[in-house]
This record gives C-alpha cells, sequence and structure tokens, in this order.
C-alpha cells in the first residue's frame, strides 16, 4: 500500500476554493498559471510516492538516534533528503529573488501536504526551514537575508525555531535564555533550549536556529524578548563554513510518533548569535514564524488524515468479512460495504476534503496578505489571521479523529504495528499540541483575532457564509439541503458569537470556558462552508459537463459533511452558553 | 505519580446505583454485606498500588518476547502474578463452591476496573481467565467443572477464548479449525487461531484453552461451531499435570498497546480437546464468555480513563505556567486555573464517573439476571443483555478520548514516552476493537437487544429514565437543570428509537447506517441517567449531612455531564434520521 498524492483534489481547490484569480494577479505571482501549478504538484507527488512515502515505516522502527555528540537517522533519510535538495523542491514556493520557484503559498501548502503524508517525520524539517525562512524575508538585515536565505531556500542548510525551555512552554515570558552584547555587535547566547525539532543532525550542511533570549536589560516577561539567528557552524562572510558554534544536542527525546524527527534539547554556551531586527521584538518576529508553523500542522493534519484515508479505503475494499445488511448478496462482501465501515470510510473523506478546503482557501487569503495591497483591501489580514487558529485547530483535531478511524476499519490488524496505520494515529497525537496547544489557538481566535475588533471579523465571516448559503438555495435540492445545516451551524456560530463577545468583557473567565467549544464549531463551521463552495463549482462544472464522476462525489462528500459532520456545531453551542456553572460554582472541586 | 484505587466512589456505586438491595436478597450473595465489599476492595486497591501499579512502564519497554519456542515476559510479571495467586484475587467474585470468595459480580466489576487500572497488560490474564471460568460453570459436564473449575479460580491455571482465524474476525461463520472424533471420546483439534490473547506465557501451571471448532459433518456457518476445551498441559483424573498438548505458539504480535500482555498464533496440531456442551452449539457458549468479556472491556475502559484522569489531575495541579485568565492574580498559576484545562479535567472525570456508574448499575441487573428468579423477573435478563453493549461501546470509545485529554492535559510532555500517559493513549486503542468492534456492539445493540422484543426493551430503559427525571425535577434547582438535559437526550433517544424501528423492517441498509451514532446516543444517555441518579443520592446524603464534600462533587460531576456531554446526543440523532442519503445515495462513490 503506496500513497498517491491527490492532485485532482488540490486542482479543485486551487482553481474553485482559494482566491486563485486575485492570487494570480498579484505582480510576483503575474508568470504563474495553472499549468505550473499542476506540474508541480504532479512532479512533486511522484517524487514523493517514490522516495519518501516507503520512509516511515523505516523511520519509526529505526528512529532517530543519538550517540552521544550526534544525531543519526536511517540511511534512507539521508538519501531521501540528498535527493530533496538536489530536486529543488525546498524552493517550491519561496520567492525567484532568492533563488525560489516563486509558486504562490497555496500551491505551497499542497506541496507541504504531498511531502508530510508522504512522511510526516521527514516532513518536519523542510517545514521548519519554511518558517525561518519566513522569517528572515520579514525581518532580517539586507546583510542577513544575502548570507542565509539562498543555502535556506536551497535546503542546503536547514532552519529551527528555539521558543521552549523547561520552564517556559505556552508561557514564553518565562524564557531564561541570555544574549550577552560583545564588542564585535554579535551576541553570546547562553542557555538550555528544549523540544527542538530537527535541532540536530546531519542531513544538512548547516542548521539556523531561530533563538528567543533576553538581553541583559531587557524588561521582563515576553515584552523582553529579542530573537538571534545563531548557525550551527559559523559562516564566513563569503558564505563559506567557519567554525563550529558553541550551540550542542545534549540528548533527544522518546516520543509516541514522529520518531524518525530528532527533538533535541539544545545547549547554548555562549555561542556565536546575530540579532535578527531590534532588541526586544523577538516575541513579534517570532510569531511571524509561528504563524506561518500554526498553518503548516494545519496542513500536516490534512496530510496524516489523507494517508490513514488512503490506506482504510484499499482495506475496506479489499477486506473480505461477513455479508452486508441490507444488501441482496448471500456472498460474503468486501467491508466497505458494511454501513458502519462505509461510514467512517466517508467520514475521514469528508474531514480531509473539508480539512483540505479550508487549508487552501486560507492560503489563498495568506498570500493576499502578505503580498497584496492591504490598504485597497483591509479586510484581507483579519481575515487571514483570523483563519490561521482554525486551520491549526481544525485539522490537528480532526487528524486525530481520522487516524483513529483509520485503526478502527481494519480493526484487529489495525493494532499490529507492522500495518502501519497506528503509526499515523501515533504521529497525528502531537498535532494538538506543538506550535500551540488547542487551547492557545482557541485563546488566540477568541482573545486577539475576535476581540481586537470587537467581532468585525467574525462577523464579516459569517455574512460571507451566508452569502453561500443563498447561492446554495438557487442551485439543486441536495444543495439546499446543504444550505439548511450550513444555515443551523451559522446560527450556531452567531449566538455563540454574540454571548461571547457579552461576557468576554465582564466575566473572561467563564466566555474562556467555552473558548475550545467555540473553536471547535468555528472550523467545524468553517470547513463546512469551504464544501459547500466546493459543492457549488462542483455542480456548475457538472452543468458544463466536465469530469462529472469527480464532481458528483465532491457533491456527496460535502452532503456527507453537512448531514454528519455540520450538525456538531449544536452541541458546542449549547456548551457555551450553558456550560459555564458546572466549570466555575464549584471552588471546592480540585 | 502512583494509582489509587477510586474505593469512596465505588463503594457509592455500590450503595446508590447498582440494585445492591436486590443483589444481597439473593440466596448466593445472603452472607455478603457492605463491609465486606468495602474491605476486599481497599485490600486489593493496596495490593494493586503496591505490586502492579508499577508494571506499565516495565511491560511496556520490555513488552512479551517470543524467543521461537515459549513466551518471556518481564520478572516483575511472574512475581506479580504469583503474588495475585497467593493473595487469591482470582477468586474474588466467583462461587464459593468451587473455592471463590464469593463476592457479587459489581464488586468484582469494581475490583476489575482496579486491576486494569494499575496494569492492562497484566489484567487481561486474569480478564481471560473468569470468562473461561463463566463458560465452564453455565456449560461445562459435571467431571469437566470438577477437574478444571478449582485451579482456574485459584489462578493456578488461567484461560484462553480462540475464535479468531485469519480469514475468520468478525464473521466467526467462516472458521475452519477442525475437531475430529476419537474413540476415547475426545477430538483432535487442528488449526490456526490467532489474537489469542495470553495465548502462551509461562506465569501459570497450565492454560486452558477454549476453541472453536467444527467437527466433520457438521453445518456451514456458525452453526456448525463447537466449543471444545483444550488444555495446554494434559489434566490427569487426579488432577495432576500431564504430558504437553501439541498446541504450541508460533508467534506473537507487535502491538500498539498493551504490549507485556503476549497475543499469540496458536497452532493446533491434532490437540486433545474435550467437547464442551453439546456439538454445534458452541457459539452459544461462547457468547456467554464473549458477553462477560465485552463488559470486562468495557469496565477496562473506565480503568485506563480513571488511570489517565489521575495522571492528569496531578499534572494539571503541579505544572506552573501562564496567568490565569479572569483571576485576580498577577502571579503564574498551576494550569488547573486555565479555563480550558480545568474543562478538560472536568471532562475526564465525568466520562470516568459516567462510565464506572454505567458499569456498576449493570453489573447489578447481570447479577440479578444469573442468580435471581427471572420467572418472577422477567424483563431482568433483557435490560441486563440491553446494557452490555452500551458498556462496551460507550466506556471503550470514551476511554480512547479521555486517555486522548490525558495527554492533551500535559502538553508536550505528553507525548514523551517516559512521562507514561502516552501509554494509556496507546493501551486504550484495542478497547474499541477486540471483543467486537463498536460496529459489532451497534448491530447487537439494534438487530438483537432492540429488533428482537420490537424495542420493549428499549421503551422500558426510557421510561426508567423519565422517572430518574421526575424524581430530578422535585429536587434542588440543579437537579432541574440536569433533569432538563436528560430529558432533550432522552427525546433524541425516543425519537432515533421509533425511526429505526420503522426503518429496521422495510430498509435494513439505511437504518444500520445510523447504527454506532445511536449506539453512541444510548450510552451516553444511560451514563449520563446513571450520573442522575447519583445527583439524586448525593442530594439525599447532603441533607443528611453525610460526606458533603464527596456529595457535592458528585453533583458537580453530575451538572458538568448534563452541560457538556449530554447535548451531544442531539446530533447524533440528526445523524441517524437525516444522514442516510449521503451514505448510500451515491453508488458511484467507491
Amino acid at each position: 500500500m503506496t500513497y498517491q498524492a491527490p492532485v485532482r483534489d488540490m486542482m479543485f481547490n486551487i482553481e474553485h476554493l482559494s482566491s486563485w484569480p486575485e492570487v494570480t494577479a498579484l505582480a510576483r505571482y503575474a508568470d504563474v498559471d495553472q499549468t505550473d501549478a499542476q506540474a508541480a504538484l504532479e512532479e512533486f507527488g511522484r517524487f514523493c510516492t517514490d522516495l519518501i512515502a516507503p520512509l516511515p515505516a523505516v523511520g519509526d522502527t529505526a528512529g532517530a538516534q543519538f550517540d552521544g555528540s550526534k544525531v543519526v537517522l536511517p540511511d534512507a533519510y539521508e538519501k531521501a533528503y540528498t535527493q530533496f535538495v538536489e530536486m529543488g523542491w525546498q524552493s517550491l514556493a519561496h520567492p525567484i529573488e532568492h533563488g525560489g520557484m516563486g509558486l504562490p503559498r497555496v500551491v505551497g501548502a499542497a506541496a507541504t501536504e504531498v511531502l508530510n503524508a508522504a512522511d510526516m517525520s521527514f516532513g518536519l524539517c523542510p517545514l521548519l526551514t519554511d518558517g525561518a525562512i519566513d522569517a528572515l524575508q520579514l525581518s532580517g538585515s539586507d546583510e542577513q537575508k544575502e548570507r542565509y536565505l539562498r543555502p535556506l531556500v536551497a535546503g542546503q542548510w536547514t532552519g529551527t525555531m528555539n521558543l521552549t525551555e523547561p520552564q517556559a512552554g505556552s508561557d514564553l515570558g518565562r524564557v531564561r535564555c541570555k544574549a550577552e552584547p560583545r564588542d564585535d555587535g554579535s551576541y553570546g547566547i547562553s542557555g538550555t533550549k528544549i523540544f527542538i525539532t530537527y535541532g540536530e543532525h546531519d542531513l544538512s550542511e548547516n542548521i539556523i536556529h531561530l533563538v528567543l533570549a533576553r538581553t541583559p536589560d531587557a524588561p521582563q516577561g515576553s515584552k523582553g524578548l529579542s530573537l538571534f539567528l545563531v548557525p550551527k557552524y559559523l559562516v564566513k562572510s563569503n558564505g563559506t563554513l567557519g567554525g563550529r558554534n558553541t550551540v550542542h544536542c545534549v540528548s533527544i527525546e522518546h516520543k509516541l510518533g514522529v520518531r524518525a524527527s530528532p527533538t533535541a534539547v539544545l545547549e547554548y554556551a555562549d555561542a556565536t548569535g546575530y540579532l535578527i531586527g531590534v532588541e526586544n521584538r523577538g516575541l513579534e518576529y517570532m510569531f511571524t514564524m509561528m504563524n506561518a508553523a500554526r498553518f503548516a500542522v494545519g496542513v500536516q493534519g490534512v496530510a496524516l488524515s489523507e494517508r490513514a484515508y488512503q490506506h482504510a479505503l484499499a482495506y475496506a475494499k479489499d477486506r473480505i468479512q461477513g455479508r452486508a445488511i441490507g444488501v441482496n448478496n448471500p456472498e460474503t462482501s468486501s467491508i466497505i460495504a458494511h454501513p458502519d465501515v462505509r461510514r467512517m470510510v466517508l467520514r475521514m473523506r469528508a474531514l480531509v476534503e473539508g480539512g483540505r478546503s479550508l487549508c487552501m482557501a486560507a492560503a489563498g487569503w495568506l498570500d493576499l496578505s502578505q503580498n497584496g495591497d492591504v490598504d485597497a483591501a483591509p479586510q484581507v489580514t483579519p481575515m487571514a489571521e483570523f483563519l490561521v487558529p482554525l486551520v491549526k485547530g481544525f485539522c490537528s483535531e480532526r487528524a486525530v479523529e481520522v487516524t483513529s478511524l483509520g485503526v478502527q476499519i481494519h480493526g484487529g490488524m489495525g493494532f499490529i504495528e507492522e500495518t502501519g496505520v497506528a503509526q499515523f494515529y501515533r504521529d497525528a497525537r502531537i498535532l494538538p499540541i506543538y506550535e500551540g496547544t488547542t487551547a492557545i489557538q482557541a485563546n488566540d481566535l477568541l482573545g486577539r483575532k475576535i476581540m481586537r475588533d470587537s467581532g468585525d471579523t467574525a462577523r464579516q465571516f459569517s455574512s460571507m457564509i451566508a452569502e453561500t448559503e443563498t447561492a446554495l438555495k438557487a442551485s439543486s435540492p441536495k444543495l439546499q439541503e446543504i444550505a439548511k445545516r450550513l444555515s443551523d451551524a451559522r446560527a450556531a456560530f452567531d449566538t455563540s458569537l454574540s454571548w461571547l463577545l457579552d461576557t468576554a468583557i465582564k466575566d473572561p473567565r467563564t466566555a474562556f470556558g467555552g473558548s475550545v467549544p467555540f473553536l471547535n464549531l468555528t472550523g467545524t463551521l468553517a470547513a463546512g462552508w469551504q464544501l459547500a463552495r466546493a459543492a457549488l463549482a462542483a455542480e456548475a462544472q457538472l452543468i458544463k459537463g466536465q469530469d462529472p464522476e469527480f464532481m458528483s462525489q465532491k457533491i456527496a462528500t460535502a452532503q456527507f459533511y453537512a448531514q454528519h459532520i455540520l450538525v456538531e456545531c449544536g452541541s458546542d453551542c449549547a456548551r457555551i452558553l450553558g456550560g459555564s456553572s458546572s466549570l466555575f460554582d464549584d471552588a471546592s472541586l480540585f
């Protein structure tokens, strides 16, 4: 059982859901058309099927190993990474001026999905490099860009994010890592960072660590953090590598999943670092990287879900067991004929395609926000930022559910490691945790993205959904039914939003007690909305006679999502509005 | 972090929810009182805390190992099992006439929870032995009982269930294992059985395999299966062990969880077996064992959930991180002060206590069904049988959710294996699969337990809940609010039930497409009902001034369950009634 990149569905998303006309109207994408996107995804898909998709079994068994001084990855990883760099895949969605292919972020998101579906342990390395590239582009000096960007874009060097310390996980204000200014303008970085993904390895010639640390006179808390670039090997002014910097791996973690991705404890012992931007604005710069990473983690959720779905579908078609209920056939049948197996497979598909559509739509907004004329379209950036916690929260939590369904469809075989699907379930479990837990995403959604403009963006989100409902109501009966479910789910959102806006001012604790149910509700609605848009586009294509099988399935998936998943929004609304007394009234509880 | 048996809550359940007065009115429990139950559970709790609770880390790392001829468990398992047998704990809920302590099943269920919370890999061995004892008691000949029961009850010998073959998982009609009659009255058993829990090990002197096989002239399908007793070592008429039987372990599985529990492939090569009961009724006898095992798997779900809850609660109180929203305290605080962590901890507790109450209530019905005067109370057995798939389905699926929340509360530390909570999440994943998947439980609920009496038992279940609502409405405002949520959930059940009864006759496939949502709905309602009964009992105790802290918490848990979990029933009802067109209309989907 191997993996095939779902390029057909990705291209449908790009064409119909990702604001493609607006994105390709941007100056920087003036030369890009859909043919380029499709060609890149197809070629990358073949590359991943052949070279990356076999890795998970290898990487999970061998794991990343630390021998006391260096981290050793399985040979197959080194070979695959060399090929990945040779083909230039790291550069896919990076600017041409830094050596990139210059494709839009929406194509980059699709490629990230393909790579992480093929192997998430492998995919984490380029994902972190992408984040470092983004941060340097936005906040680095010209000299830093000149020296570091091109090898990062080429994948010759890789990047890391160094935030967490033992006492500072979700609460970055407690970061203690120190940065002592030196006479030559560099800083001496000292301290311990934990949970550093690909913090040490030999895949690449160099590793560029982006590190949050505190200068001697910095203010307390998160307002006193600065961002530093700390290379594993110092880089001479001509770009060649110099001496080994004094940052070293102390140990790596033994994890539930993504076991070939080394999660390092790094010790900085007066390591040479370079300030990025200005002092004390490190958290702001890191947020650039973190937002890109949060978006990418949502995409990883779709990726693992798609991989699990492909396995489960193949098994459900192949495995013969029992006679299907209500089918006039005395013979035993494939288990996909059993009503509940069919339900589980369809649920997986609806969550995969819903998640993908949400990612691709959000990627379009992000591209417009970063490269468009924000003065001409001031609503673009708030909407892009509103969608990021939904992408991260929804796609990561649903990946746990989808990979669990994948195990369930396999029955007893699903629990046997050699089958391979238990690994997806283990790998997926980190997604709702890293780059900010689901609760952190929920706080970001409610506390920043909604409260900062008193709900304006959230109401705009709702009114865009209402427009989709209007279009659905003017379509076929199937789409009219979707409109009804979407409308009910949106009503649950509107009711919750009003209540939260009222409550958050006078009783923040009570409001935030409903923050995760609200994130669930909003993410579920957002993905359902995108599938409803997909159904509209598919019906229009059907009328034109385009690809009827694909288009019918797209409508069927949207219908399943509406009937089985959008209906969950009501219970979240009930929790938000009616669940606070049991949360907080009884102070004696613990 | 160790484990403490929740004896206080168990005794509350025994006293108020388990039909204790009726159970102890049975002749066989005439001498049992609550003091006996409490003393046994407290002593067993201490035993498990000291000797069993340290095992999971050992067993998970070392795993069960197969050396080509025998299965080797870690030394600590051998020592613990020896102690377990010396203390006589296997016998706790078995009849005095076979050497047991003679405690009721409800106490046995509590003990099963404690043992499996301490270590599920260890607990599986006595669990299977319990099943073999039940099957022999009900279906064995006097001679078989005489020869095999006493050492099984003592735990000196252990038991197994042999159903599955590579081509026969959920579909037992495809079992091919052969039983050739011999002149001496025994049978020669030949074939391969897979997924045999504790199918081979050296913890006990002997292993008694109960095996489904087919005699030469047996009818096709599941009506041609007979049940055989196949000992690892043959047993002489004086009870001493004779020669090694020709049943051998070929390999064991490498699993996602419960890694110290050996899951064996057994090869029967003309092994000596003894018919249990009469030919071709094997499946019926095996169902006795399977129902006991299904109930016990539900209890295992509560067990793992409780263990995960104890870890998560301790961590949430201990871990300092961030300032809690809406609390007037500038200091950083324990994460339990954060609204969403509090929500997750309370959700875990509500699901643990709801599941426990459902198990304990069902155990009471099972005791009355097996030992009471069924002619005098004909509704008892159907109700007990109605509850078994709910116990299994609800508690196993919720264990996956609860152990996942346990990982989430730990944040990044939850993903590190040494923390220990990832193991509970891995261990839990087998629960919705073995002893019949969730879909099998749902088919059992709808296809047998409901349709066989045209919904009479289901309607009786609903009317008992209505009685509880009436009592709640006559109580305090908190309980009145619980009544409202319970009533809404019951309405969702009643509506779904009517629709399913109508639809199952004319369009079974459509009805069974809603079977798992219906199992979820019914299990969620059943546990919420038991917590509502618990709240009533707690309020009555509060009025008497009994144990006010415990009783207030019990009411708070019931309130949380009503506000946050009972509200899910509506979406399942929507799926059942409105979800079939997207499931079946599009035949081209796969």
